[in-house]
């Protein structure tokens, strides 16, 4: 049996009963019931995941996959793909904007290979490269169903390994000059919406490019036919190797009950990608903030998640999501802090 | 010179100079230009107060004003005056929702009895008492001018305090069971704005006396004819102790250039006092989230700030603002961790 077909199998829905406990017990701490709004929900998912009155967050990390697209020769970028491959390494040596967030939260950051088109030292990079870039997918499938599951699986390894060593809080993100194109795609596909609704800047596209950009993405589309209801189908057809690999670090999550916070747009078509895999898992993901980039709001409907930061962000790398580690551990404290009416010895509605 | 005036009259524009730079440099940073969003303006915006490209809010503190209303009587809130008191010693032993966020960001809480109509123990609540609970308003104002004052110096004096011992950013919370009727009365008179567009539920008012509330702030802005124009009738006619305690750190942060984050509905009335008296204030605030109360979003347009969290929370004590220390602390990491392009050896738009 495949790893992938493995993991997909073992994801389970989350613990109701523990879920109805934990509100019960929020429902009783000394505040107005409801009023802490989010912060509730949050503790609440938390303990129908794991299972445990007093969830806790205490490790966490943020798996950053890598990936280059070939798709760029058709001008729908504005920097190179040596851009992939340098903030990469910059990763590994804390510079970059995930780094600096990671950091203040307290996060470890793992940075993957799955698809640069570039050689990278290994050191401290995670070798899980399927090919060297994804295809222009207005000539062609992005890559082969093989492949697509390659990435997936390269995704659920470092997830796995990252929960072996007691990872708590997981959050997808991403290095990948090129990678709002095959996005748009997916939440295209998915979503059935022209690609002109979900078409963007990315980093920077000046204004007048962005309709050839989702003219680009039609086509590729149109050339491909893939499957709205086949993840892997989409995937392979007009995605991308380290989106698959984000998928994957969801999948894993999920399958191992380990909470999985989504991104920007790239992690929410990632975020579409496993859900279509397996409708589950969205029981594991926490949305964090509405990304400025166009399609990020469009994208969080579809997976049917809200999101909790405002920011104006649109960097990708895991930022929002490392953003919002902040505000779920903050959920955790006021479960462990906070004493109930009745322990407090009075009575407030 | 009273307290307030000097205080006043310290009050200075941020540093556009300073801010300038820190944006000149945020742009070289290794990222897309503005693609961090908010996380940016506050780092800007905390140059310009702080005169430091690489401002810090490492020691934080938040200062919970706590009092009565007496126009409780008048059938607006659904708990007792007992509760003002048990919640403010709750607080000082850590037991409640501010308590919680606090420890997770590590700030200080510091409670202070700015009116409490009750005895409390001063081992730990700072004693600012004027006096005993904001009359009913609905029957001749809440309090003298000349209390006014001292809740604004009160709270003045508790910030100058905090500044001295080297907190470098302040938030202000509040625990007073009705304080949404004055706050309700007081974003009605300085927005120019029917009470029943600004009155909500406060602590789970049922729906059906959420009129009648609205019908006695009428009444009592009608029988007190506060002037909108000066902050200082608002507050003394129409307001609260410790929504005078609230504004006065406000005013204390403002002077020694010290950023204060503005909590929920309470805090915002609080600053619509604080920025009357001197709009200049406004540029020392920071917003922090959206309150689920009604009017909250109204009170936040009016002063002219905007919101990064999206929690649907609406406890107050500052458990909104101690949830936007992270944010603020997150920009300064991004400041002080991540690198230009420059320094990184390539250029990227």
């Amino acid at each position: 049996m495949s790893k992938l077909f493995e993991t997909l199998k073992k994801i389970q829905p989350r613990d109701k009963t523990f879920e109805a406990q934990a509100l019960d017990r929020i429902n009783h701490l000394i505040k107005p019931k409801g009023s802490l709004g989010k912060l509730e929900d949050i503790a609440v998912k938390l303990s129908g995941i794991q299972r445990d009155l007093h969830p806790s967050v205490k490790k966490k990390a943020v798996i950053v996959c890598a990936g280059d697209h070939k798709i760029i020769e058709e001008g729908v970028a504005t920097s190179s793909k040596e851009i992939t491959k340098i903030q990469a390494i910059n990763m590994t040596r804390g510079l970059t904007g995930v780094c600096a967030l990671a950091k203040h939260v307290g996060a470890e950051v793992i940075v993957t290979d799955v698809g640069i088109d570039n050689e990278v030292p290994y050191d401290k990079i995670v070798n899980k490269k399927v090919k060297y870039g994804a295809d222009n997918f207005v000539k062609g499938p992005a890559m082969s169903r093989e492949e697509a599951i390659k990435a997936l699986e390269a995704g659920i390894e470092v997830a796995e390994k990252a929960i072996a060593s007691g990872v708590q809080l997981l959050a997808t993100g991403e290095m990948g000059i090129g990678n709002t194109t095959p996005s748009s795609a997916i939440v295209s596909v998915i979503g059935g919406l022209d690609p002109s609704e979900v078409t963007g800047m990315g980093a920077n596209l000046p204004q007048d490019k962005v309709k050839h950009k989702a003219d680009v993405i039609r086509k590729g589309i149109e050339i491909n036919q893939p499957n709205p209801t086949d993840g892997l189908d989409v995937l392979a057809k007009v995605g991308g190797l380290e989106i698959g690999g984000m998928a994957g670090v969801m999948l894993a999550g999920a399958a191992n009950r380990v909470p999985v916070v989504v991104d920007g747009f790239i992690s929410t078509a990632a975020a579409l990608i496993a859900t279509t895999l397996n409708p589950t898992v969205k029981e594991y993901l926490f949305a964090s903030h509405s990304s400025l980039e166009l399609g990020a709001k469009k994208a969080t409907e579809l997976l049917g998640l809200n999101t909790a930061l405002d920011m104006n962000m649109r960097l990708g790398e895991g930022t929002g999501a490392v953003l919002m580690f902040n505000i779920i551990e903050a959920a955790t404290y006021m479960n462990d802090e906070m004493i109930t009416f009745e322990e407090a010895g009075f009575i407030v509605d």
